[in-house]
Parts: C-alpha cells; sequence; structure tokens
C-alpha cells in the first residue's frame, strides 16, 4: 500500500481509543482501537497512549474528539452551546497545548443549560451520520445507546437539545452491586433479546407516569415468587431499564411516536433498541454502526485543518 | 432488678439484628442491638448470634422477623399474601425447627401477587405502629424509608398492598460506584437537609411524568456547568431520589395528596421524608420511631405463643 495520508482522527472516550488514518480524500484507510480511554491511559500518560497507538504512522495532523477534551482529560475544551451546526462546533475547536509532539486538535463538547446537559464526543457522531444521509436526516432524533444514552434531536441539521439517560451504567451498578444482581451473572446480555426483555419492556410500559423506578424491585419479588427464572433477571432488567428510555421518550414526545428514530452504536445494542422502539410504537429506526470516523472528517473541514494539513506518502500493511 | 419475663423478640433483617426482652406484661425490660444481620453472622452461624445476643438472658420463648426468615435465611418461612391482617399473620408464624437449644419462632413476610413484591419485617413494624394508635391509623399509608423503601396501604386496619422502592440502594450505588458519585465522600447525607436537597426534590416534581431517573445525569451536567457544587451533589441527589418516591406516590394517589402518611423507621432519615411530604403537599406526617418491638409483642400474642410461654426470674443489670 502507498497513499498519500492527511489526517489522523481520534474517537477518545473514557473507556477506548480509536485512531482513523485518512488519505487526502477523507477515505479511513487504517482503523486501530485499544483500551486505552482517558481513565487507563498506559504508564498513566496521553502521550503514551497517543504515541502507541499511532506508531508507524506519519506525524499527521490530528482531531481528537470526546472525553479527551473534558476536565479530566488531555486538555480541557469549553463545551459548546446548543443549539449548534457543524461550523457552530468547528468554531470550538481547540489546539492542544499540551501535546509536544504533534499538530493536535480537540473537539469541544455540547452543553445544554435548561436541562442541564453535557456531551463530549457524540456530537461528532451526529456530525458523521448527518453527513452520510444529510437530506433524510435534517429533522430526526438520534438514539446513542450506551452508558449514558444519548437522545439527540436535530432539527434543520442542527443539534437543537438532548437528553441523557444513565441505562448503561445503571444496568452495570444493579447487576454487580445491588441485591438484584445478587448471584447473577456479570455477562452482557445476549445479542439477541428473549421474552425476558419483552417482560421487562412490558413491565416499564406498564409502569405509567408511575415510571419504572417503581418496578425495579419487582424482578426480584417476580424471582422469589417463582414467576421469573433467575437466569432471566438481566433480560429482564435490560428491557425494564431499556423500555424506560422510551416511555421517558414518548412523554417528552407527547405520547406521538412518529417522530423518527435513528440509532448510532453499538450493533447488538442496537438491535436492542429498535425492538424496544417497535414495541414503544416507533417506527423501525435507522441504525448506524459507527459514525464517529466520518464525523471527525468533517469536522476537521469545517475547522479548517484540511488547508494547513501536510500530505505524507503512507508504505506499508498496518501493523 | 428482679423482674418475671416471659419472651425475646428479634428483629433480624439483612444488616442489623436487635433483641429485646419483655416482661409479663409487654414491657421491654431490656434492648440489645448488633451488626450480625443475616450476611454478617459471627462464625458465620445463626445459633451463634443468637446465643451472643441473648448472653445472660433467661430461655424465653422467641419470636423473631425479617430476613431471619428468607430462603438466605436460618429457615425460610413462606409468605402470606396480601390483604392480611395481624391474625392472618399470626397464621403464617412458623417454629424454627433449625434451632435446637430455643423454643424459637419466625414470622412469616407478606406477599403481593400483582404488582409483584415482598416484603419480611415491616409487616411487623406496622402491626407494632398500628398497635398503638389503632384507631387514628386504621386507613393510613405508612412509609418505611430505607434500603427498599415501604410504602404500605393500611385500610381498615389490614395491610392492603405495598410498593417497594429501591432508593437507598440506588443512592449509596450512585455515590460509591458511579461517575455521579466519582471523587465525594460517601458519608451519609447530613441530618438537616440542605438547599440543595430542596433543588432535588424540585426537580424531582419538574419531571412529571418522564420522573426522575431522567434527570440523574443532571447533577453532572450542573457540575460541569459550575451551577452545583460538587459538595452539593450528595444532598442534591438524596432530594431527587427521594422526590421521585413522592412523585411516584402522587401518581399512584392520582395526583391527590390528601392521603395521611405515617412514616417509620430512622428519625433523621423520617425527618428528610417529612421535608419531601411538605413538599409534594402532603400533610406533615407523623413519625414513629421504633414500632418493631411493639409488633413482635403484639404479633406473639395473636400468634398464641404467649399462653404456652414460661415465665422466668431475670435478675441483675444487663450487659
Amino acid at each position: 500500500m502507498n497513499v498519500a495520508v492527511q489526517l489522523i482522527g481520534l474517537d477518545w472516550g473514557t473507556s477506548s481509543l480509536r485512531a482513523y488514518l485518512y488519505d487526502v480524500d477523507g477515505n479511513v484507510v487504517s482503523t486501530r482501537q485499544h483500551a486505552w480511554g482517558i481513565r487507563q491511559l498506559p504508564e498513566g500518560s496521553f502521550s503514551a497512549a497517543l504515541r502507541a497507538i499511532t506508531t508507524g504512522w506519519p506525524p499527521c495532523i490530528i482531531l481528537a474528539a470526546g472525553m479527551v477534551g473534558s476536565r479530566q482529560g488531555w486538555q480541557e475544551v469549553p463545551y459548546v452551546e446548543v443549539p449548534a451546526d457543524i461550523n457552530v462546533i468547528a468554531k470550538g475547536v481547540m489546539r492542544n497545548n499540551a501535546c509536544a509532539r504533534h499538530d493536535m486538535w480537540i473537539a469541544p463538547g455540547l452543553l445544554q443549560d435548561s436541562p442541564a446537559n453535557v456531551m463530549r464526543g457524540e456530537e461528532t457522531q451526529i456530525i458523521g451520520a448527518l453527513s452520510q444521509q444529510s437530506e433524510h436526516r435534517a429533522n430526526v432524533r438520534f438514539v446513542l445507546p450506551g452508558t449514558h444514552s444519548k437522545w439527540v434531536t436535530v432539527s434543520d441539521g442542527r443539534i437543537a437539545a438532548f437528553d441523557t439517560i444513565m441505562t448503561g451504567e445503571i444496568y452495570a451498578l444493579l447487576m454487580k452491586h445491588s441485591i438484584l444482581g445478587a448471584g447473577m451473572s456479570v455477562e452482557d446480555p445476549q445479542p439477541v433479546p428473549n421474552d425476558a426483555f419483552l417482560r421487562g419492556l412490558h413491565s416499564a410500559r406498564e409502569s405509567g407516569a408511575a415510571g419504572a423506578f417503581s418496578r425495579l424491585f419487582s424482578s426480584r419479588a417476580l424471582m422469589l415468587n417463582n414467576q421469573l427464572d433467575a437466569d432471566d433477571v438481566p433480560e429482564f432488567l435490560s428491557g425494564l431499564l431499556i423500555g424506560e428510555e422510551f416511555r421517558i421518550a414518548l412523554v417528552r414526545d407527547g405520547g406521538d411516536s412518529s417522530v423518527p428514530l435513528c440509532l448510532i452504536g453499538d450493533l447488538s445494542l442496537c438491535n436492542r433498541y429498535a425492538v424496544a422502539a417497535t414495541y414503544f410504537g416507533y417506527a423501525s429506526p435507522a441504525i448506524i454502526g459507527d459514525a464517529a470516523a466520518q464525523g471527525l472528517w468533517q469536522l476537521a473541514s469545517a475547522a479548517g485543518l484540511h488547508s494547513h494539513a501536510k500530505t505524507y506518502d503512507f508504505f506499508g500493511i498496518d501493523a
């Protein structure tokens, strides 16, 4: 392989680091991934992680998005307030002066004043998703399931508002540390949700305005009462908590499930959310696997980084 | 001291063991308490805990209530289904055949089929509270705040229905293990709730049908946005989660806050709930500190244990 490359993009979150090497047209030439999130750095050092993940790559200009720009990150980059489109976000991109070896830039996160909310990294994925099918998705609700699920309203191509629901973190806490998960396997749920997942969705929907928080203990009561197998508790809880996200969404939408949804993220998790979406009356959502690579390229372009990027030859097979 | 005694009552929960020695009129002559809950027994043995907590007491007949009768307890005692009054519950009291040294009996827990729910120990506290002011509380909602808060509807002197909200456990999980509590002190909240607690209550009330689960992440966003001191996060979360209990209660009550409430439990926690009650429009609730001792005596009476209890002389000062 011998291609002209000019940008490295980093999707640098709490628990993982992904690196993309782009050719001059924005095609991803090489991808690397490691568990070097900002909380688990090699030798405790951001520069060590960056050096390791880019070994053998040319010294391109770098754009990073995600928790790397947070207060606990490499260099804090102030939030940009919503509503914001790609150009407003691009104006918030800052040079990382703490990085001596590279010409490195960091994307800002987004802030919503009321209700108070923040994100770092998801905005770049949404930019990527919008660039893929901009017309279709000018007005859409993006759902990014995960530790802190984001529900993001895009209106006329701008990120207008967003919610954060701590579904993934609450699920993990309950399974690892609570009485509900006592003695249970801490494995992730199965890729294909089963009937217990549907029972959890049902319970969340039936909880009405009281909400799934009022039903959490029922998974234990059902089990003690021999109405739920202990093995099915993880799926039931997964359904109850994901169902709660959709119950909340329906409240926000005034009960109107005609809002188009688009899922971004891990495919098996997105599949789970797609089942929940149709269960709650939404149309089957589009699923986008990884939008960060496209988003980083688009954001670098809007921030003018390409204009002073040097071009390098990239030889050889990626390690 | 030289009195005639005839019953030992045990309030034996997950994390603590309380023992009461009664005279022949049901007055508590002596009280002991230890952290020997069923999950932290001395030498891993129920009988060792019982022997230690009753050292020096006469070999009276014993009635125990709480998790000691659960599947993880000393001997499982089947649940009694609601609605149930003291006589129905008393019929479920079983002899503990696993205890060789004592004539020991264990109270059953209560089970609600739909929505699925269980309790063990709280029913005995409610029996005690009802015996104290039976007329006044024949129709009342008892609230027992704690790890798994119980909201118990008493109608015509019977326990008719109940909810469990995992407020205390969720609070502890969030403070100890989640991003919201990262770097925070794990101390319990202050005895007197402050303004941040009221902000949390307010946020729960304002969350409407979406519920406080949709607002959990806001404590972090407010902090990052310099609208909430890091020191105030524990109080804010306490208010948000306790407020969620009252938001749920109002939904269950169809928005009618004229339902009389009565709090049973730890006084500083009950004070916190009393503040929340009035914030959500309920009349200031009565507070009962410890109703278990009275409940055990009443339940022993209804179960006919007194009729074949022997009387012993109890000399000397309690250890």
